[in-house]
């Protein structure tokens, strides 16, 4: 077994191990053994996919608002209203991946009887990837949509204050031999990576963020200090909008303004809100069949000529597969910095940190 | 009463003189008249929000279809399979506006009782307005999602030949005065804006179309050779594919270039297909609360301080709106060129088309 040395900047690990020692900690601090397996997989399938940004580096930020009595690690979810295809639930601030997860999984039930299910969460929490629930409702036959809101950090197309959140939109869809997830956010670009941009002293592009004067700028400072840009517009600022009315308005959580940002604001819960819908194919046509065209399609899409030969065209999901094919085999990469702060989360719990399975 | 005069470009009729004529028209092809009036309603509203590309215009070549046998006035919609929220239709390529329409009522019918509902129609025609249909059931208290296929026009992100339709999304949600519908293609600009830039002799920008090589053009002939271009890189080619797979395999239409061509086609009927969901607002909160904090969002978003002191930040469908509130009082504008055509369309059936009502 190799570890890490102190020149070092990753290492790899088993996700299995992550997996374990996530799931591990959750139970420690609280979270029921079933909520802590769900919520370590939605973490541990970002870093699988190549999406670190929605995964462990967040455990931290989650164990200091349980902590501080913001996040409730064994609230349980309350059914507001109901009906054969309509679901609207309250989290009481349950995790947010635990949350959306149990009104995917009645949402799943009640669609396979009466064909399709809409569901809202309010009060709940930051809930990881939005892909993770879609994919999940996608392997057992059903196409979902799933949306959350956000804290404000976005300014509506033509304005110069945020009001939306990055609102994300993630579908999922039956096919062979996986499911096909569209998981986009509607800024251009992720908040992720522009604070990476400062930290490395570097520009950014100046279409990605306005400063406070809402002026484009290629300084990620003054774009900390402004908003993000929608995507294509009016379009991309109107689809923030859509989204944070099936997931603030409809759900009765907190919608623009009012939703409180996970890393700033410790004087309340964040009260975000989720919206899933999922119908089920088998309602429409028999499931193989649709598989065999959706996949046949996406091969359609794929063999298009591409415009640069180096660079074959995708369908949304493919890049995320392909990482997760080789990180399933040659394991997890991690930052030591973050190996370092994962370590120091369970040391209270004596639950040692996984050892690497090698250098990069 | 005023007329166009041989040198006047333009001139402008009444909305219910427009709709009238339109309507009588279709009965005299054979339409049934409850459908005559939802394709009337469909193509005149377009007129009256400013959205010419989907009006009046569009009725030469739905009569040329008809007359050609590819459109079916009076085709029954069969029912091919039913949950209490699903359904699949088959339009056997009846007007696709009073397939969808019909699609929908039956959709908004199941949705107040099960909470939502799902339909698929495959075997139809261009519909119009994605919007049209949103915007029905948002007035009804339902939110709706709308989408259709269409003849393959757009290359997926990174691909040089066309696969997608400009696939639009729309969207319906209850607001107080007026219901908000978004309603945007995946494509970066219409195809009729290319068309008129090449009539009009004028480049286009050159993030608008590739050539018949893959290569961004300025030429808008060029880019009637080559292909559109995607919104917002990967994301827009996601979500048109997405819209794809629900409203062309999900119904079991064509999808890809499946499709046919409604103006360059005449070998086939269009076998596109449609995709509409509807939730009911009630099964999540009380109608009134909803209609009401939508409101107050929306004019939350409008307050936002603009980038240009000129240029007020709008939410999805304001545009339109204040269009549709000016032409209702001051009359609809057509080229004298359509006036012209639409005169030819009639003149068969001793169907005199509208007086102007003023000069523009």
């Amino acid at each position: 077994m190799q570890r890490c040395s102190p020149i070092e900047t990753e290492c790899v690990f088993s996700h299995e191990d992550l997996f374990d020692w996530t799931k591990n900690l959750l139970v420690c601090v609280g979270v029921p053994a079933d909520r802590a397996q769900v919520i370590a997989d939605n973490l541990v399938a970002a870093e699988l996919k190549g999406v670190p940004s929605h995964g462990l580096s967040r455990l931290g930020i989650y164990l200091k608002r349980l902590d501080q009595g913001l996040l409730d690690a064994r609230a349980k979810l309350i059914t507001l209203s109901e009906r054969p295809s309509a679901l609207s639930l309250d989290a009481q601030n349950a995790f947010g991946h635990a949350a959306a997860f149990e009104a995917m999984e009645t949402a799943i039930e009640k669609a396979r009887v009466s064909g399709a299910c809409a569901v809202t969460v309010r009060n709940s929490t930051h809930f990881g990837r939005a892909g993770y629930f879609a994919e999940h409702a996608a392997r057992q036959g059903l196409i979902a949509i799933v949306t959350t809101n956000s804290a404000a950090r976005m300014a509506p197309w033509g304005g110069k204050q945020s009001v939306f959140g990055t609102n994300p939109l993630a579908v999922g869809i039956p096919a062979n031999p996986q499911p096909i997830v569209l998981d986009m956010s509607t800024s251009v670009a992720a908040l992720g990576k522009i604070m990476l941009a400062e930290k490395a002293g570097s520009d950014i592009p100046n279409n990605w963020a306005l400063d406070a004067e809402g002026r484009p700028t290629a300084s990620p400072s003054e774009a900390l200090q402004g908003s993000l840009v929608p995507i294509a517009g009016p379009k991309g600022s109107g689809l923030a909008f859509v989204l944070d009315v099936l997931s603030g308005v409809l759900s009765g959580a907190g919608f623009g303004r009012e939703v409180g940002s996970l890393y700033r604001d410790f004087t309340r819960p964040e009260g975000c809100g989720h919206f899933l819908l999922v119908f089920d194919v088998a309602a429409f046509m028999p499931l193989d069949s649709f598989k065999r065209s959706v996949s046949s399609y996406a091969n359609l899409v794929r063999e298009t000529a591409p415009i640069d030969s180096q660079a074959p065209v995708l369908v949304p999901g493919d890049f995320e597969q392909m990482v997760e094919a080789r990180t399933r085999v040659t394991g997890v990469t991690l930052q030591v910095a973050l190996r370092d702060e994962l370590t120091s989360l369970s040391s209270a719990y004596r639950l040692d940190f996984p050892a690497p399975i090698s250098k990069t």
